[in-house]
């Protein structure tokens, strides 16, 4: 693939736009061929690709199963912190471990920010970061932004609202780095504890105002709300947030007609977001669940076919 | 198949006598095949099948996973409760995210009666029950038939006690309403907080006296005493019941000679079944678990290709 | 394979010189052969192996998938003393479930010594020890002397030092008795709790006195301290230990030079190893978690052959 020279995918905040095109392109193209699972089914065949989640996940971590499977791949999933592989042991020893096991490729979830990074500097094999703390999300990010192109067109230009808990989260980071490098004009809204100002250096925009966060939006990226996550000094109460910063009809009001709306699931119904605006035709949601798939594919694929090549 | 229109497979109670011996049928097949998987391994290559066990399963999960493994097809399960693909969702969108994730079947375990039927109306694809609370487990009502045919050939006319637990047994339910459509006489039987007369109405006979339930029987299913489940009310202790309903040496001498012994396991030996009855040549308890992986590819296997023609 | 008549691996205490280097031959040729990972992938196509772990273990169980998956086979584990299998159940009663579920071969690791023989005894396929208890873990010693004789060539004649917690070890036994039958020296080392003299009636050397046992070494294997199952009698505290038997590089100058060390991981850094010695290239600890992948798919080639020919 002329513009993928990476091995790993550590995050966004780094991919030229040329890199994210040929990402989102090769996901298309495994989507078009939907119909033909069985040839897919040949291009990583005999590859062994672990996945290392350290933090519990189900979503991420059986979309990147099927995915590694659909391409014909072997797929070993090791989770749970308390795993003996990993008891007393340091991320370095378990990433030597890993390889030493024959991967052909790490997909890895970790608290700890930078942890992809550090597991990419020692080993040899492509390293995948399946959310790594408060740092990236990249293989969401990409599933977002295909989402996105897939109702928008080219995003350059549009303006694409993230509304939420952004001061903790992978999800809008990998977001933002994204479509600002594909030229959407990115807004950061929700309550100031959870949104600070700071992020405008980022070149976003940011907003403690609903209204203004969504007049002019083409799509809202909703975050779930962590609420077992939030400490009480950020974050007053559930029906105070769903109150001022919830999706709901009289928001719709205020919206453009034609606005699509994303959300990473699962989705807390009745609290950022109304039941019905979630089943609408303006929800993207289920597409980024089944667009998550090819999009993984071509992470996998990308990154394996650079490593073969050395 | 011809007499095979159905894309999921929710309970026995609404099947047709020809749609339950299509299954059989099929699931023979499976079985003089047996010297050839490899062949097998192509029938449904390229499917993407997700257990989605939300109760704790161990025995029906990895069956079900072996039968869909020997069709070629791709298994991803998902269990536990406590999974993040289901923390704060409701049933329907877990199972719109399943689907989403390309799933070509969907086999659920749950805890609430008729949760099958209602995914069944949600997503496009089969959905097998793999146990619903109190309601049907139809695979095991049809491995349990198939291995008393093996033994008494065509079941019309046979008599069949069931014995147990039968008040909260979905593996009872499946069971009568299966052999009633083959024209079984079938008898349910235990102590009557257990047995309510009332089943009488389902078509079966009712009896607490365990020397009536036995004498004539063609073949006993006992069902698992699931002791930590029993609340006090229903259940007095279970040496109590082992000393009333359990089958032991002395129960052996009003039962026919040959007749047969199935229990869907795992067995309490020593309560429901005395240990050497348990592994006499009356116990068909071992055929049951080989059969149910055939069982189980005939209902993945008819069921997909509903589909696929569609 | 002329030397291999054994369905079943249950340790090495039994196996001939002969039987050892036919394990030790069949891995090599699986790794020379490492390019050509497909073709390896059609030896045990339609194969069912079943992984029974009724101990926690991560890296044993995942090679052992990795392993078969190798080879082509289809992989289910059962892992979990509270799996719904086992509960309530005879370890009889599991066996000759998981054989009625069609497993080809059952990989077995259990805590009680002597398990995987009565397995052995109850069901017609074959089975593998992966560690029963304080008895043996045959694929850990195997892959132990595969990766000795890596670097040392024959070990006939070479001096090999275990040093650690031999008392309870099931790698120190399976070692020395596969070491012993290849004519390797072994001395047993470490504090004389943990290593009895009684030791010597293996025909092994015992040692209280770290200098004595790695004069003359050409290879220290290392067990871990398994901290928290050491009761306060055998064992007086973490640092007393490593001050006395760990491996620091004061200690390197009177090992010889070229001395190896092996460490079936995971490995305590400052406990039983300075880390600068165990990243040092007298190490092997990578080399083994390697070789243990062609080492267990020789074990399982092996015996599945056997019972095929029956």
């Amino acid at each position: 693939m002329k513009n993928w020279k990476r091995s790993s995918l550590l995050g966004l905040e780094d991919l030229s736009k040329a890199e994210i095109m040929t990402i989102l392109e090769t996901a298309e193209s495994f989507i078009s061929q939907k119909s033909n699972r069985i040839s897919e089914g040949s291009l990583l065949k005999g590859y062994r690709i672990i996945n290392l989640f350290m933090e519990p996940s189900t979503r991420t971590r059986v979309a990147f199963e099927i995915a590694a499977k659909s391409l014909g791949a072997d797929v070993i999933s090791i989770t749970g912190e308390a795993s003996s592989l990993t008891k007393g042991e340091s991320l370095k020893d378990t990433a030597l471990n890993v390889q030493a096991l024959g991967a052909d490729a790490i997909v890895i979830r970790h608290s700890s920010p930078g942890s992809p990074l550090l597991l990419s500097k020692i080993v040899d094999v492509p390293v995948i970061n399946a959310g790594d703390g408060a740092h990236e999300h990249p293989s969401q990010g990409l599933l977002d932004i295909f989402t996105l192109r897939q109702k928008l067109g080219d995003v350059k230009g549009k303006k694409v609202t993230i509304l939420g808990d952004i001061l903790f989260s992978r999800v809008a980071r990998s977001n933002l780095f994204g479509l600002l490098t594909l030229g959407a004009q990115v807004t950061l809204a929700g309550p100031s504890t959870l949104v600070p100002l700071e992020f405008e250096e980022l070149g976003a925009k940011v907003t403690h105002n609903l209204q203004e966060a969504l007049t002019d939006a083409d799509a809202v990226m909703l975050l779930r709300i962590q609420h077992e996550r939030q400490s009480a000094t950020h974050f007053p109460s559930l029906s105070e947030y769903s109150k001022m910063f919830g999706l709901n009809k009289s928001v719709l009001d205020f919206m453009k007609k034609d606005a699509s709306i994303l959300h990473p699931g699962p989705i807390n119904r009745g609290v950022e977001i109304e039941s019905s605006i979630a089943d609408s035709d303006k929800s993207l949601i289920l597409d980024q669940v089944s667009n998550g798939i090819a999009v993984r594919m071509a992470i996998l694929y990308l990154c394996s076919n650079v490593r073969k090549k050395i």
